[in-house]
């Protein structure tokens, strides 16, 4: 946590919420891991991180358990893939609640992302229930719809780490 | 968004979001302001800011029509006040979502932190929703029963700028 307070200790756990999640590099990592991007190169290249940046958030993330790291051989070079744990899959809701500000106070030119329950197939207006049915939203059960992309929904990955 | 990247043209709402709330000072400073700390004195005594940290973060986010300022006269001084727009008050659910993950996967030694829905008097197990109701959870009707306060529930305020 070198250049910032810590609020690890604090008795308010938005705080200490923040003092784990409250960097937007660290937001983006997980978009990407609850997407099923794992792997260091490609993380790098779908956030356009700096080297030293990416590698202090994912050092940083895994010292938190919110993610596992786990080597994998690519030919001969020894690389690293990080999974999410259940407390970085829990970290969805913030996800979310990021998602919906995004969609209603910022330009969106492409049009709003969009939660998708996959149980029911209802659109979620929630961060982390679905209003339909009631359900839980979790890494298992939800789709992303991003105004981006043509290829349908994207299916969230659950906790594997 | 000086010494950062800017997310802020970005398709994906997650990233445009963090352009404006990724950053722990101004969620703790969105945190005060729903309670009804609204003056830069007492927003830097109850964060315990830097003068360059916190003035920085308040001129973002009036920028950004998070909050705005109005002045005051304080005897013979002129001073600001910060109030939540209906932008401000539309990122409750940002900081339910933290606290709702800090009270569950960081030490708590003083408890949870919980969020009541005045309304119906239960307690939200939801970022942005009443699950008991079903009503949507705003800064309107929604007090925060804190671990570290005897005082009883703090009720929120709503936007007012």
């Amino acid at each position: 946590m070198a250049l910032r307070s810590d609020w690890s200790t604090r008795a308010c756990p938005i705080a200490r919420g923040l003092d784990v999640l409250g960097d937007p590099w660290v937001m983006l990592i997980l978009r990407e891991v609850v997407q099923g991007v794992h792997r260091y190169d490609q993380l790098r290249e779908s956030l356009g991180a700096a080297d030293n940046v990416l590698s202090d958030r994912l050092r940083r993330l895994v010292d938190e358990g919110v993610l596992t790291r786990r080597p994998y051989r690519s030919g001969n070079r020894r690389r690293s893939e990080y999974l999410l744990t259940d407390a970085g899959a829990d970290a969805l809701p913030v996800l979310h609640a990021l998602l919906r500000w995004g969609n209603r106070h910022t330009p969106a030119p492409k049009g709003p992302m969009r939660i998708l329950h996959r149980d029911c197939g209802a659109e979620a207006r929630s961060a982390d229930r679905c209003d339909t049915c009631g359900v839980v939203l979790t890494v298992e059960n939800v789709a992303w719809v991003k105004p981006s992309q043509s290829g349908g929904p994207v299916v969230l990955e659950g906790a594997r780490g």
